[in-house]
């Protein structure tokens, strides 16, 4: 069984890599700070990211299996950030509402020890629903927007906004599931075996 | 604030539930059993089986809204029950494998004071990825298939497996939360408020 890494800060992330891998892997997390105005196509974006990260936490590892992903949130092309202050929040979420809003990963795996790498991506589409003035007041008071990528967080209090998605729902979360256990394949990884 | 109940056992329901409303509810699992072969049609009969539900605990309540659900899995018109032993479960997998399934949900709210009834039902397709018999041979040994209407569990290993979704998620871990928002917004119940 390989030696895992996660590079992220994300409890989700690390949440959702143990639904697939149990507790066997590590958390380290980088600290290479992505901006999103590096590239307009938010594919190139995220990969780049990731590749950063799962690069900079590779650095002088020769046993180990890096994981890094970056997730983004996008509306009519443009690419959301995190919102820091409660306007910052409520303009976003002005954006969203009632639009069909994409969500992109990237991931990067790199192997120490085989000097190997697979990049791969997921997109899913979310659907927000046309929410209220009254609905984005009450959201936004119960803080759960800010530090989030495109202001809500479909596995908390938003739930309720998603009238649907299309695609993969771990991507929405943070980490595409279904494809990470591709690229973890694509190194020889099975993930049932950490078990 | 009006004092809700749902009338469910599992904990995936009530911590559902907490996303939408807090802990601002009470638990009364219902007795009733459920019989899936009273109706061919799955959205019939999840709406039957809530509503059952849904009466047996308001029976005799007078101030409180009573929620239930029923979720069921169709492939191929056959809607799958929960296997109890290993074998069902490989039988489930391989009707599964590869194939775009169907998760249903009924839902009922009972408002026991104002004598008011909401239901309403929710469908979300999900695509499993092609399995290979090892795989489905491993997923059991993990005994999660076991008790999983469908023999298999979205939001924990089997999350791997699932290619995409093209509807609600939270519909297919038992608890439709846009959907639900929606019915109680029709008994008069604003869901932010329960925060």
């Amino acid at each position: 069984m390989r030696k895992i890494i996660l590079a992220s800060t994300s409890s989700r992330r690390r949440h959702l890599l143990e639904t697939l891998i149990g507790k066997n892997f590590e958390v380290k997390p980088a600290s290479y700070m992505e901006d999103n105005s590096l590239f307009a196509d938010p594919v190139q974006l995220v990969l780049h990211h990731s590749m950063e990260k799962a690069k900079e936490i590779s650095r002088g590892l020769e046993e180990e299996v890096v994981i890094a992903c970056d997730t983004v949130v996008v509306v009519e092309r443009e690419i959301l950030g995190k919102p820091s202050t409660e306007e910052s929040a409520r303009s976003m979420l002005k954006k969203i509402n009632n639009q069909l809003v994409e969500v992109v990963s990237g991931l990067a795996a790199i192997d120490t020890k085989f000097k190997k790498i697979n990049i791969n991506y997921e997109k899913t589409q979310v659907k927000i629903k046309l929410l209220t003035e009254k609905e984005i007041d009450d959201y936004i008071k119960t803080g759960e927007p800010i530090g989030k990528a495109g202001a809500f967080a479909i596995q908390e209090r938003a739930a309720q906004f998603i009238e649907k998605i299309n695609g993969c729902y771990f991507n929405v979360v943070g980490l595409p599931i279904y494809r990470l256990n591709i690229v973890l394949k694509g190194l020889g990884i099975y993930t049932l075996d950490y078990k």
